[in-house]
């Protein structure tokens, strides 16, 4: 890893009431913008449209990590996860994930890793 | 995706003291067995190296979410992360990755999503 310490912290994110599920631009668009918030280096992304109603899998992989998106249009719901190493602070892509799908309500949880 | 609930379980897995952390064919195999033992539908599977002696990251994208494993081999240590939705039991994942990378310790946690 890019980083000389494996102390990371992992940030668990469940939207609800959210918008803008099956709008693959934006989730791709998202998902940029909070790697960069969080000033991660972005090596590579990888969108999945399930099609016929389905929700999206992206996966962006960062030097400091990863930063994934699991959407259910049919129950407005999104999981999300950010995990990043070292110094990294999760917390600043949280509002690039609010802009974009306006949930109704979050439910968040941060786990240390590699202490 | 490809479940009729979006209710998953994540589990969080540490691996400390442990080997092959550098080797991309066993990682690349492992993920796959990993996902297979769960009973998962596989979509896609992206490895990074980071080189100059550092670690892996891999992610395999699957019809019920993903597996991402990043390592640390200059400290023993790998971060996994197994998401799946709907009835899957992601605990069948953990003996692919003992036998794997042969771990003296693993901490491991499992979170409710879209519950």
């Amino acid at each position: 890893m890019s980083e000389d310490s494996s102390n990371g912290t992992h940030l668990l994110l469940d939207l609800w009431g959210a918008t803008n599920l099956k709008n693959k631009e934006l989730i791709d668009a998202t998902l940029h913008e909070a790697a960069r918030a969080c000033g991660a280096t972005i090596l590579d992304i990888h969108l999945h449209e399930f099609g016929n109603g389905g929700g999206i899998t992206g996966v962006i992989v960062l030097a400091e990590s990863h930063i994934t998106i699991h959407t259910w249009p049919e129950k407005s719901y999104a999981a999300i996860d950010v995990f990043m190493c070292g110094s990294m602070d999760v917390s600043k892509s949280v509002s690039s994930f609010k802009d974009a799908f306006k949930p109704k309500r979050i439910e968040m949880s941060t786990h240390s890793r590699g202490k």
